[in-house]
């Protein structure tokens, strides 16, 4: 390794980002070195910044550096409706839908083999939520993977004696695929969700 | 946008390095916030000292925090041999096969059309360079692409009349490659350059 000591320090720091190998580092490293220091400046000052201020909503858990975020300090979201999802990525995917009630953020999915029980993806606190909100509807966003359909089950067997109605999205073929390019267990559930033709 | 305003900002720093998409760059900051907040402070800080202390070699060129960068502070290279880069991930390279002799690192390549001439891209620096060292080699290690041979070659000019030995890196088949997905271009570089089989 050829470079100075403080090159070599901002490559290795460029490799703690996920799906940043070597080579990436290397150009990251340099771009900011020889064609905008002032967007490194940047950089540091936004990660100094969001790490020491960014906590966790009161409400939803999101990630956010007020107390309230800003979906649940609008007062304008349906207060009926809520969002169970498995991390602040999902809360953004699903604004994009047009989706106005609010959100419960879980911190991923239940997985006992790596010791990921209902405490510690936030279950308890959870079931606090619900319990002192009066939500007409909770949809089960979690993934529509194993984790993710386990957790939604576990949720929904601690909730379903409570007046809710509990919905989960909807499976089937994403928009623009093709069938020959769709995996088998999409391919089941769009065949199992068939609808009839609307004229 | 559903993100409070310091997440916000870290996304958008995210975005100004290269190669980095909207979706790349959130999977990024809520890494760093959810998973890896003491990766996010070591970067902040590799960035700040980089962006202020990192300026270039006074011998070669290549971005270095020292006034000698470590190839050129170190006795044991080859100091008749000189290897032209266009930037300095080039001299990383190179270090790689096993080189030993010195750098001089341009900065790009000749683009008349980009604006970029002979000032610009560090060729009187260069000059200078060479008349103030016994160089008994120098390789042209420009890029083999239409920019890189004619700011080779335009080098090779200027240095024509040097008692010194000027070299280009060989063209021809990357190893591994295949002859169907080698580009015409190549292929024709390997034919020209073909060579009797060694027994
Ligand atoms: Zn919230
Ligand atoms: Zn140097």
């Amino acid at each position: 390794m050829s470079f100075s000591p403080a090159i070599r320090e901002l490559v290795e720091a460029f490799r703690t980002l996920p799906g940043v190998g070597q080579k990436t580092a290397q150009r990251m490293a340099l771009y900011i070195l020889e064609r905008n220091r002032a967007g490194g400046e940047r950089l540091s000052q936004a990660l100094q910044t969001a790490v020491e201020q960014v906590g966790h909503c009161n409400e939803c858990r999101t990630l956010s550096e007020t107390d309230l975020c800003p979906i649940c300090a609008d007062e304008r979201r349906d207060t009926g409706l809520l969002c169970i999802v498995q991390g602040p990525l999902d809360v953004f995917a699903l604004e994009q839908t047009g989706y106005k009630g609010r959100y419960f953020v879980l911190k991923g999915h239940l997985s006992p083999l790596d010791g990921l029980g209902p405490e510690a993806i936030g279950i308890p606190e959870l079931l606090r939520h619900i319990d002192t909100h009066q939500y007409t509807e909770v949809i089960l966003a979690n993934n529509p993977t194993v984790e993710g359909e386990a957790t939604a089950h576990y949720i929904a067997q601690l909730l379903q004696d409570k007046p809710l109605s509990l919905t989960r999205l909807a499976q089937g073929m994403p928009m623009g695929g093709e069938l020959e390019m769709v995996d088998g267990g999409t391919l089941i559930q769009a065949f199992a969700g068939r609808k009839p033709v609307q004229f």
